[in-house]
């Protein structure tokens, strides 16, 4: 758990909220778009400082995106650590009492093996690890 | 707007989310603790890389964290962003059409003069804008 590799943000309409993170940020756009089409969604990046802002928007109704901003509306979705060894940080966490929504890494965005730690163990904060995938 | 200064959580019971944070952090607890009275909320402090994890409970019923987690449940619930001055960025953000919850820098925890931007001028999300006070 080095440190915060990227929040992500839920949006309806991406390229409305790439014109609403552009002014905010001061910066031209996103540096970065991306589709990821096993969880059906598209994303784009910003950077902040060391950090990443990742906005991501689902691409049917049946994504978790869409799902949850049909219950909660826009805004702050999930916090992403970055781990330098995913598997030993599932093991530990999950001795510590954490749920685990995936038993095994899987490929998310941004050239990452991830993993999801179930809100209702965290406080209510959906939690990503993510560790670079190795050349 | 040069970094994420910060992440801000609300909970209901401070000493459990220390302890919840701690583990998932693998440290002893947090590197800090204060109330602000101002806010009517106490908070405590981790670090991540560069970047701080703020737990925030309210002390009454009548305090934005306690209204949040009523209306949402505990969570992800602002994102503050360090910057150089913050006057200079709460007028260049209202030029863009942000609506900002306070016109005047406020005190906030951590040292800080605080500005709030309203979520829904934000996609949903409660921004802070905050700058070290000089010594």
């Amino acid at each position: 758990m080095r440190k915060i590799e990227h929040i992500g943000i839920a949006v309806t309409d991406l390229e409305k909220s790439n014109a609403l993170f552009s002014a905010l940020f001061n910066v031209d756009g996103p540096y970065k778009q991306e589709e990821v089409e096993s969880e059906f969604v598209k994303t784009s990046f910003f950077r902040s400082g060391n950090n990443k802002i990742e906005l991501v928007q689902g691409l049917n109704d049946d994504n978790a995106i869409s799902k949850f901003i049909t219950k909660r509306g826009e805004g702050l979705h999930h916090i992403a650590f970055d781990v330098a060894d995913i598997k030993k940080e599932m093991a530990r966490l999950k001795d510590e009492g954490f749920i685990l929504l995936n038993e095994e890494p899987k490929i998310g965005a941004d050239n990452k093996l991830v993993c999801f730690v179930h809100p209702k163990s965290a406080n209510g904060v959906l939690i990503e690890l993510c560790q670079e995938i190795p050349a």
